[in-house]
Order: structure tokens, then sequence, then C-alpha cells
């Protein structure tokens, strides 16, 4: 099984998730798919962002790839029931990510979640996590503006602190000490969030959380690369290129390398 | 001549340029396209946004309009040459928005834009500006996080202050006193501008630059409405739709009523 795992968000931001798969697994291949030239999907209808998701599972399956894997968020939420894509066994952020969070909120059963608009008007969280516990207390907020002010390398600064002040404040007041980044830009603002609510918060990140889910699919049985890692390719594919994505995917994989990106058509 | 008007932007920030086409010529009809499903387009490469272009100009022909505009900043950088489109004018926003920031100017020939990454990677005011008068000094500046901000509805607030004071740093100390808005969304910041640079400061804005070079082309003769605006329509068509898109179209056309937003597939 030397086939490749497939990675899709609708921009850069999945490579936070790719940075961290690609460290917890050395020997692995993978196929990343960023669609630039239509992020962001977190202000998109379900409908527009179903469309686009398919093509992008698509042309992963055409890329041979074993598993695949949602780290987009807002995508995630129209694929929350599928667990394959014709055949292909298929990974969102969603339900492992409640699970995660319901084990580090623990007794305390009270959790946030930040995300785009999209994820926030689906409550795909906050119904997943009830599901789960119906005991649980969850807080939703729609951060739209942290995907831009990432993408403009505005992090670890006054104008982000402003606006996570302002975001955050109830998750503040309540001293809410469990709070799932519901969005694969969002760990690049760690330090500006921790500023806000405080060191000893818990933030639940989707590139453990789906390195704990593949770890566990790998566990179940013949998937897992056989070669020792020499030669592994690490593929990341964007839909639309400038010179301002090249700087902000090097940033994003810091310190892992990448090669050049490849511009694909959908 | 009772065939509408064409524009086109990227999303809903045209709008404020609908607007004021729409006050000035109230006997003409009007069909806006505003490209949702993939905005922002002021980071994409100029091959996109000029493909996405060219389906926009081409839906609009169909509709049967009598005169193109491209409301987008963005987009008008890659139709900089072209006046018509299959055998139909085609005005776009940088050839007249440079003529009436220089006429603004005066004697100070110095002038500012503001504008989207694509728009001031493209140095297209620049270029159009000494081509019109070799003398002219030119800052140009990108400020793309005003659109998010805009599109959020962050307007007449100290965050937006705080970007704005940022990214105008440099025309605020040399007393820059004409400034281009080059970018549809940036007129409903006017007043969060005028409190970083001054009340005097001069703002060159798409709408009023875009409906003299109307009233020039209407002057020229033969295809204004000869109606009396009795039943005019106004048809807004967006490539995507969500409640926040309805919210966003009614307060930037506000007082202007429009009805409901058409969602067209390209």
């Amino acid at each position: 099984m030397n086939s490749s795992i497939g990675i899709f968000d609708s921009g850069l931001g999945g490579l936070t998730v790719l940075k961290v798969l690609a460290q917890k697994f050395p020997h692995e291949s993978f196929c990343y798919l960023g669609d630039i030239a239509r992020l962001p999907y977190g202000n998109k209808s379900p409908e527009t962002i179903r469309k686009y998701g398919l093509q992008i599972l698509k042309f992963l399956k055409a890329q041979n790839v074993k598993v695949l894997i949602i780290a987009c968020n807002s995508a995630s939420t129209v694929f929350l029931e599928e667990r394959e894509f014709e055949g292909i066994p298929l990974l969102n952020v969603i339900v492992p990510g409640s699970r995660a969070a319901l084990v580090a909120a623990g007794m305390d059963k009270r959790i946030a979640v930040l995300g785009t608009s999209a994820t926030i008007r689906s409550h795909a969280y906050a119904t997943t996590l009830k599901a789960l516990d119906s005991a649980v207390e969850v807080t939703e907020t729609a951060c739209p503006l942290f995907v831009p002010l990432v993408e403009e390398g505005v992090v670890e600064d006054p104008i982000t602190e402003l606006v996570a002040l302002r975001y955050l404040q109830k998750i503040k007041q309540q001293k809410i000490k469990t709070v799932i980044l519901g969005c694969t830009h969002y760990p690049v603002l760690r330090s500006d969030l921790r500023k806000v609510l405080g060191q000893d918060v818990q933030l639940v990140e989707s590139g453990e959380v789906l390195s704990a889910e593949l770890g566990q699919l790998f566990g179940n049985g013949g998937i897992e690369a056989s070669s020792d890692g020499h030669g592994r390719q690490i593929r990341v594919c964007i839909t639309d290129l400038t010179d301002h994505f090249e700087r902000l995917a090097t940033q994003l994989m810091d310190p892992e390398p990448i090669g050049r990106l490849e511009k694909v058509v959908l």
C-alpha cells in the first residue's frame, strides 16, 4: 500500500494538518489539494461547497490515494455522514475533533467551538458533541476575520489580539478551557488565542486529531506504507498560483520543506 | 435602446457602484453580476481573473445589455486595453478613475492608490496615471484586509481604524490629499479613512467616476434609454447565495431598494 494519502482543503490552511501528518507518518506519501482559486469556503452555501468538494475528491482519487482526508472544516460539515468516497476511506475533521475535545474537557463538560461562518452555521460540531455526550455544553463562535488575518500574516499582532478579544469575549468571561479550533488556519493564531484566553486553555487542533484517527485506521490493518519512507513524495497541488501563496505555503509548513507548488485544473 | 446596463464585480462590493449609477440614471435598467462563489479576485492570478471575467461578460451579453461595466478593479486591470467586448462598449474603472484623480489633485500632483493585492501588484493605476501626466507622483498601497472587514460589517470600528492606520501610515505622514479608492468595497470605509487621513482628503470613488463616464458615452449618442424609467428593472444576480449576502446587499445599496437576489450558474 504505497499509494499516497490525499488531503483536501479550501486553501493553504490545511498545510497545518499536512505538516503534523508528514511528521507523524514519515513513511507515507501525501497529495494535498488546496482549492485556492475558489477560497474561502467559509461563507459559501452547502450546495456550492459540496459541488466543489466532489470535484476535488474525484481529482485526488485519480492521483492514486488510499485514504482521503477532508482537512477543511467547512467542507467536512457537508460530508459529515460519509465514511468512504467511491470505495476509499474518507476522514473528516468534525467527528474525531469532537471526540478529542470531550476527552480534553473531562468532567468540566464545557466546550467552545471556533470556526468560519459556514462551519458555525452548520452546527456540525455542536450536533456531533451532543450526540456523543448529551450533558456537554457547547458555545459556538464564528470568527470570519481569522482566515484573512492568517493569510495576510497578521499574526502575534495587536490587530489580531483586538479581533480575538471581540470574538472570544464570552468564552473568556465564562472561563471555558477547552476550545476546538474548527478551521485549519487557526493553529497559526495559537499564541494570539492563548494571550486572550489564558495559557492554560486546551486548544483542540485538526492536525493532532487527524493524526490519531489515521493511526487508528492504520492499526485496523493493511494499508500502512511498507517502504522505509525513502523517496516518499509530498505533493502540494493548488488551483491557482501567485507568489503570495508560495510564501504563505512555506510559512505554514515551516520547518518542513516543501517542493514547488503544482498548479492543477479541476 | 431600452436594453440594460451590465455591471460585473467579483462580489457585492460593486453594489456601491450600482447604487450611484441607479440614482444618477433613473431611466435605465441594470443587470448586475456578483461572482460571489469565486470571490475574492484580489489575490488571484491575472490568468484566472481573465478566465472568470470572460465567462461573466458572456453571461451579461446574453442578458441583452447595451454597455458593459467592469466595476471590479482587480478585473479591470486585466481588461485595461479593451474598449469593447463582442461589439458592446466596455468600461473599466481604472482609466476614468485615474483621470478624475488627476483633476482632483490639480497642482499638487501627488496621488495615493489603495487597492487589493492584485490591483496594486498590476500597477495599473500608476501606469495609467503616469501615461496621462508624467509629472505625477504615485503611492500605491495594498489593503487586503479592507474587503473582509467590509464584508463582516466591521465599519466605523476601532479594529478597522487600527488596520487603516497600519496601511495608511505613509500616506498620512506625507499628507497626500488625493486618494483613489481602487476597490468597490472601500467607499463603505469612507468615514474610517477620513478619520485616519483627515476630513479634507479627496476620495476618488468608482461610482462617481463611472457615472461621469457613462454620461459621456450617452452624450456621444443614441443608446440612452428612451423610456421615462417607469418599469425599469434592477436585477442583481450572484453565483452563490447565503443569508449573509442578502443582508450585505441590502446594506450596500441602502437606501436604494433591491429585489430578491437571483442565483445564476455561469
